[in-house]
């Protein structure tokens, strides 16, 4: 029976814990101020699993990053420790001594191997970590693990307002599999940078192999296609833990049910993405722009991230003005090639722009499409069938407030 | 005689005119609201000489850019004509049929060829150019050309708060040679798009693909290497003409002499990028980012435009906070590669960052660097010889009024 009929659930307090087997922890640690939740635990009481992970691009990769990567690449991990408050990034030697260390406490406390966790920070950069108080929170969380995981979700927040937190169910092979998460987005501190954390677990079985590709595909198609200010950081991450507690046939490239699968991990995280994006620093409008008729994703991609992240599209937004010359200028300077002419753009359901020109329309009418909390904007090319989505949000002056005037 | 002793001399009023046998205006032509200067004529007086042309890389090109560049690759031009106020952009095939004709009433006026006139417009997008008054500005302009550029250089700009003129004289072949330019840089008005504008002229005899190169690599330098917002447009246009009245031997690829005039050409250009960075929307800082020890000028070039362009950064150095996690993080994701543990950060002379960690230093001190009106970054890798710079301005509350919030 199905506890979430659809796919994408907002509201879930058991983003991460859904998914039969799984349990979280969030304590507090001490590693923030004010004494809120900074260190968790996920764990999946059942053993024999697979994993994958997709790390930042960054040429900067902190140690914690750097460990999952070469722990998951070398077997298959079922629990998660990850804190925030401190980053440990940019942090030499010692903080690839902790963040092994973190590993070593936190399977010691699950009674598992090291080779079975992985770790995640964020917060400052530049700083150690205290870790007499890791360790001390890890045993504390390790002590308190439900099968909610709210806690857990509040713990890997750093100045986002609210937890993120997804759950999906699907049918695959006759069994009812469920996928869920939690994830934060940018939160700034000084000195600092924005971090993308994003957990996974589903209950179904999935050839390592086969879940990598899965975990790339909808890495590629949702948190890789939203922006909040273009940043990417060294410590962005997406973990996704399977443990087959749901009994299907194993999952493999080929299986007939892996679309659905496939479909129910996008779905969930793009619900966590475009959750980053409307906490976006200083947001106040998801928006969403939509690219089709492309001869490529890849290029579809490409222009609406350009769109996306363009500061003066993203002001415009704010003020809620239908400036269709933004829109088409950043698709010019995308890098993407394209004809001109065989652009249509629309505001909402307003055609704007045509063949090179702009069409007749109600300025207001336009401008309404862009008063909710939601906006959506799609371009139409003219060369194939092949269509992208990109989320950001609009550039407001409390974007500049919070990155900017923090001092004074 | 050296009028101007020394390159880069600001506060000029006859940048686009120092050059022997040029002359200029910019008159009222209502093209724009409040009786502003908004067509503008150059010329040189002297025939038989070359021109060259870089324009905007955006897929969007405006009319009047591809007829300047058609019109530059099929001969060489002596005269421009612009318009501020209307872009001609986004225009179709009207738009086209203006551009060519103020190319002929420009000609007419002036008792040249079409194929000598450059056409240049700058403003709205998206509506048409009412030519009844184009033609009468062309006419009131060509009767009052004059050796005084500074009524041409208001004519071009658009919100820029000032005009933006450089001078510079060099040796060349025992001659001595006059190089002078005026820019425009980004201007919000709606719907619109940020248009970067230069005329460079110089009484230099220059084979033309001898200044064709000479133009493209110094716009490479500077005008590529300035970012306000990061977007271009399909205006950008720089124009270079070269009259040859100050009778040196022809420059050409091998000339001994080629050197110092391309610094002549490129530090006129890098003064009059830095004007338009320094007046970009809502800045209060100009900030140069250098990368030193690349191993090539283009790597040093994308890690400094990274930075620069980085809103995280721009809003840091706002606050008058040297955040180097923002200046690295920039660098990571700039599509790059290079070793994070060689690089060295410096806020001014401090020194912020090296071998993978911070290095101990007072945040007062690397703070106090960024209080001016110039601020300067530099990263030092391990790798070679090669350096860029690139220069910026910091992002500002009233970057997001003037561009988000200019219909309330």
């Amino acid at each position: 029976m199905n506890k979430y009929p659809q796919i994408g659930i907002k509201a879930a307090t058991d983003g991460a814990t859904a998914a039969a087997g799984f349990v979280a922890a969030g304590v507090v640690g001490g590693l923030r101020y004010g004494g809120r939740r900074d260190l968790g635990l996920l764990f999946s009481e059942v053993a024999g699993g697979t994993s994958a992970v997709v790390v930042t691009t960054n040429v900067f990769k902190s140690a914690p990053l750097l460990v999952t990567k070469e722990t998951v690449e070398a077997g298959d991990v079922r629990a998660l420790v990850v804190n925030s408050g401190i980053a440990n990034a940019a942090t030499g030697k010692r903080g690839f001594e902790d963040a092994y260390r973190m590993q070593a406490l936190a399977a010691d406390a699950l009674g598992v191997e090291p080779g079975e966790v992985a770790v995640a920070s964020t917060g400052v950069i530049g700083e150690q970590l205290p870790m007499d108080r890791v360790e001390a929170g890890i045993k504390d969380a390790a002590a308190s693990l439900s099968r909610d995981s709210s806690g857990f979700a509040e713990a890997i927040l750093t100045t986002d307002t609210r937890t993120k937190e997804a759950v999906a169910t699907v049918e695959v092979g006759g069994e009812s599999v469920t996928v869920g998460g939690v994830a934060k987005g940018s939160g700034m501190i000084h000195p600092n940078m924005a971090t993308m954390l994003a957990f996974v677990t589903t209950d179904a079985a999935v050839e390592k192999g086969c879940l990598q590709s899965v975990l790339k595909e909808a890495t590629d198609r949702t948190f890789n296609r939203i922006t909040v200010d273009g940043d990417t950081s060294p410590n962005d991450m997406v973990l996704l833990m399977a443990n087959g507690a749901a009994g299907n046939k194993t999952l493999t490239q080929g299986s007939p049910d892996l679309t659905a699968f496939e479909e129910a991990i996008e779905a969930v995280m793009r619900e966590l993405a475009r959750e980053i994006v409307r906490d976006g620093e200083g947001a106040t409008k998801l928006v969403e722009v939509v690219v089709e008729g492309a001869e490529s994703e890849e290029k579809a991609a490409t222009l609406a991230r350009a769109v996306a992240g363009s500061s003066l599209f993203k002001a415009a937004v704010y003020g809620e003005d239908a400036n269709w010359g933004r829109v088409i200028n950043a698709m010019g300077y995308s890098g993407a090639s394209f004809d001109p002419e065989g652009v249509e753009l629309y505001f909402g359901p307003i055609k704007v722009f045509a063949d090179g020109e702009p069409v007749a329309h109600e300025a207001e009418e336009a401008n309404a499409t862009l008063t909710g909390e939601e906006v959506t904007v799609t371009a139409r090319l003219e060369e194939g069938e092949a269509s992208a989505t990109a989320w950001g949000c609009d550039l407001t002056e409390e974007y500049v407030r919070i990155n900017g005037s923090y001092r004074t």
